[in-house]
């Protein structure tokens, strides 16, 4: 089953991706977090087949949630960037209000940041809460994958003077307003092993990131499960496994307003978002 | 007027903190949000004064908020830490699944730490939506000021070993579930300047803080611009604003379970809580 969230004549629904088109299973659930919890049952809900040409997609998420992002999680990648893999997860966090829906803006804020960069990420959707679950049971609280592109503002996050030393900043690199596209759908019992999907990002057509997410260092099960260990999660967090090599910044390469960027993941689909420059 | 969060019998409600006691002003308004953007109309709300030995008291804030903390932010503390002053404001952030309310244990997780720590910080509450706001108008979109206990798990917070170097891991050392106090309610329309205040912090009654929000690095007015040129703050939304030197870590102190941790800021109150070892 693949559910999400879209707007439609200014109401928010929950939609069932089918073969037919997207089916309005509103009706069939509590909330949006219900559905994570039990997104087979979309199949029983009778619902009508929207017009797609009138939808707009939102994440599929909740204005209650989180996504947890694991920084340096693909070997090469922390090879590029000239940093070692951290001795244990490398955690920082976005906001609902940094989130935009597939097809939406990605929004350049260049009043603040003149360097914007993409990374593709697999994203596992919590269904069911998990506080101290071990990496053994940690995908019995997932309910399912979707795409996220970690958009970033590089010369904010690599670089915040103290002193004589930089640190990083995850706040202004990482968390600014309506700049990180995640969706369109979550894709719930259909991916039999999130370890062995093929990855890819393109700008404007162009492959930048071509990858497996087999190259993780951390598996989404052991994310989920160290996640855990620091707070409870709940139905609709996010947690965004990290980004391969091939990122812009190391080639000297930058997001512009009118590129788009598409992050694919086998077995999910495509993620297909516009820069847009904004304030 | 001071209104905050409680909940009696189950309930969640919206409560006046006034000289006759807490009067409960939930029909008064739409929701905690609606408070925060007009407190004052809580004064033509006619609600029952409630039994204060059966609430329980909430943080004043909602599920949909995020705190945004500034960290060395008081130049003494900056020189204790060993750390230069960033060059813009260090943004951190708490979830609302971190907080916990005034006389709420705040829970030492002793089973991923073994060193937590208090840091006493004024708290500003946003009251109407900011983005891209001026210093100069930045206060208008504050409700009003609450007390703030940034504890930290220092173990985990100032030491994430990446290679031969040393991160700091903003997500383990504050995010941690219900470690964060704050309340007891938000003062509103009654501090005329947030930056002359008296703020101290004491453990089992021994004074380990004791300065004033004058020798903040960064004001109030100055943090709330600067995270809403990153994002738009919201109803309910809090800026920590920093702790000032006198934190246990630096002087080998640690909290342990049954310790008492006071926040105090002059005209504002007191925020107690006790430390509960937990999983």
């Amino acid at each position: 089953m693949r559910i999400g969230r879209i707007q439609i004549d200014g109401q928010t629904r929950i939609g069932a991706f089918t073969d037919d088109g997207i089916r309005d299973v509103t009706q069939g659930y509590n909330s949006f977090q219900d559905a994570l919890s039990q997104p087979e049952a979309a199949a029983d809900v009778d619902g009508e087949i929207l017009d797609e040409t009138d939808i707009t997609y939102l994440p599929p998420t909740t204005d209650q949630n989180t996504v947890f992002c694991a920084g340096l999680n693909y070997e090469a990648h922390a090879v590029e960037s000239d940093i070692a893999v951290p001795e244990r997860p490398l955690i920082f966090m976005k906001l609902p209000r940094t989130l935009v829906g597939h097809e939406a803006p990605i929004a350049y804020h260049t009043q603040v940041t003149d360097e914007i960069d993409y990374e593709a990420e697999l994203a596992a959707v919590i269904g069911e809460p998990a506080r101290h679950v071990s990496t053994e049971d940690a995908l019995d609280h997932v309910a399912g994958y979707t795409l996220l592109n970690d958009t970033s503002a590089r010369d904010l996050q690599l670089s915040l003077q103290v002193g004589d030393d930089d640190m990083m900043d995850w706040f202004s690199g990482k968390t600014m307003q309506a700049t990180t596209p995640v969706g369109p759908y979550v894709v719930a019992n259909e991916i039999s092993d999130p370890q062995d999907l093929a990855i890819t990002s393109r700008v404007n057509g162009e492959t930048m990131q071509d990858d497996s997410t087999g190259m993780m260092i951390r598996s989404v099960a052991e994310l989920v499960s160290f996640v855990s260990s620091r707070v409870e999660l709940v139905p609709g967090d996010i947690i965004a496994t990290g980004t391969p090599e091939g990122v812009g910044t190391f080639q000297n390469i930058q997001l512009h307003p009118d590129d788009t960027v598409e992050v694919e993941v086998e077995g999910i689909g495509t993620l297909v978002n516009t820069v847009e420059e904004t304030e």
